[in-house]
């Protein structure tokens, strides 16, 4: 077992990164404070593996939630869901709620943990790749509106994040290549060495070879940690980390939350803002080419869904949380390995790539 | 025009009362940091008095926001709208959101607030006098579930408390008795000498002698500043601020939201808690009897509704957010001008004061 430390003063945090975590109750235990839990999983992973975590609260008043499977039931009346679970069972403030799932379960029991009594205790057990090496580190917790995705929502960090790679064991293969574009992205933003690594390394990957699946979840994690300590709410080099997600979001607006699953539409609109970045002169065919290139081994999606129009993507972008004081700002490449938050460019480029994609 | 601080480091802020404060720009707009601002009030309180707000937003961009009015709204359902009415308005993170109006108002848009893309500023601007004493100042929003009162929520500061004490001319006799119920409060757990002060002037506080009524808030919220600036996540201290809440939110929960006016739902509960104080030995007979007095002076309730039992009482008041680890904790005085947090209590003094009081 490794352990990533997230340092945020008395907010600070370990990840556990492993294989056989959710055999090991102290992990569990330790991060509990009180005298109550609540287990918080969805219809899929739940019968997988909610009596594994479940059995390690003997002794605990404890119950389980669980939710509907996808991203379209990331909303307010499926967290309302949770509220009742909790004051059914009669959850008081010193609970902790236990997150076993993906990106979805993740995101929602943080906030409704931000939100219960006005702030409880939680623990994110991550099941998905996406949220290993992203969703679950770093406190960003909420659920989507129907004119935005994670409109609503609290920065609030978990106690601690225990991620047990054997999860991935279940994980069908779609859904692992859409947790390898958050990897991926982390190689673009900030680490050339990772991104050639992942290069020579995709293969195995995608095979779900152990060690580097455990290589590259430890490598994300850490990237993703110095981040966010650096800048928890994101005021400014945290939204790096938004690579391709401004224009992922509106594809996922778009298309229906849950038809294209995130890391899809993020690994799209991580091309789409190489593409920009190329035709603003900042990166070279040959980088965008080895993006492209990388995406693609994968099998991730290198270009929107048919029929989504140039237009419609400048209007869903407008509401996106980037947009501060009305200007949009995008997270473009300089290079493999170094990106930036910007809303200086002009924007034709942006009108210009969008048509040149979506026709 | 007075203005008290409450001291909460990076995120202190003032509270500004006084006469005519509605017709000052500069209290609203020196307290706005972006380029837009949204104004929540609800149905009664927005034909009186938006437009006289609004008019100082001229050259920001602005929209208004009209909630239901009533406890009864102050649901998760009703926030969705205020989010919806800023995503169709495309209000980005930098935008302000000012309340105007009572605790719900207040509450709910405190509440969207601290969730609209994770975190954007806001603006209270009190139009009752229980919002003005008590609900506006500390930080503490929400929104109710069926299953318990103020359950789903947030402590989130706002920029600035705007009191003008001549919205009190538009509020109904039975909306300034609630509110006197919380002022009443603060003398009887913190300072005698208010309290005296109290039975010498409820007379005129009734009759809305405005130099009366601007002194009752004045030392309603120096009390409650003092108090947030010490405990503000309510760890101690603030707790004593619940006196008489958690009977009182039972029987708010057990008539519907919105029957019993919380002030007067904590009236009939600060008596439950002065005659169990009494039942206990802690306190005398004469103080119960100064307590009753002054509350039923001020027009409001000293027995909880008809037909509410004793074991209705207990059911919901042990959902309260007052419960830790199983045990009931209660405000309770030791004296005028004194209280405590307590759950050393024999069960049988709580049971014995309820059935008294419900037979």
């Amino acid at each position: 077992m490794e352990t990533l430390n997230v340092d945020l003063g008395d907010r600070s945090y370990p990840i556990y990164i492993g294989s056989g975590l959710l055999d090991r109750p102290e992990l569990l235990t330790d991060h509990i404070a009180g005298q109550s839990a609540a287990l918080v999983s969805n219809t899929t992973v739940g019968p997988l593996y909610a009596e594994r975590v479940a059995r390690h609260l003997t002794g605990l008043k404890s119950t389980e939630i669980l939710l509907p499977d996808g991203e379209r039931y990331k909303t307010l009346e499926v967290l309302q869901q949770v509220f009742t679970g909790l004051l059914e069972t009669r959850m008081d403030r010193g609970t902790t709620l236990i997150a076993l799932g993906g990106g979805v379960v993740g995101d929602m029991t943080g906030f409704a943990a931000a939100c219960y009594q006005r702030g409880v205790d939680f623990i994110q057990v991550p099941t998905t790749l996406l949220a290993m090496v992203d969703s679950s580190v770093g406190g960003k917790t909420g659920v989507n509106h129907p004119l935005g995705k994670n409109m609503i929502g609290a920065f609030y960090q978990p106690q601690c994040v225990i991620i047990d790679t054997d999860t991935l064991d279940t994980l069908d293969d779609r859904q692992l290549a859409a947790g390898i574009a958050e990897v991926i992205k982390y190689g673009i933003i900030l680490d050339a060495d990772f991104f050639a690594w992942l290069e020579a390394n995709m293969t195995k990957l995608i095979a779900r070879d152990k060690p580097a699946l455990a290589y590259a979840i430890r490598r994300s994690c850490e990237i993703k940690a110095d981040i966010v300590a650096a800048d928890e709410k994101e005021k400014g080099q945290r939204a790096l980390l938004n690579l391709g997600h401004t224009f992922g979001h509106a594809i996922e607006t778009a298309t229906g939350y849950g038809t294209w699953l995130h890391g899809e539409a993020v690994a799209a609109g991580m091309v789409l803002a190489a593409e920009m970045a190329q035709r603003l002169g900042w990166v070279q065919e040959e980088e965008v080419g080895r993006i492209r290139t990388l995406i693609a081994s994968a099998g991730l999606p290198l270009t929107p869904p048919e029929g989504m129009t140039s237009a419609r993507f400048r209007e869903l972008m407008a509401v996106d949380k980037k947009v501060v004081g009305g200007a949009l700002r995008l997270v473009l490449p300089q290079a493999i390995g170094k990106a930036v938050v910007t809303a200086d460019f002009p924007a034709a480029a942006l009108t210009e790539t969008l048509n040149a994609a979506t026709q």
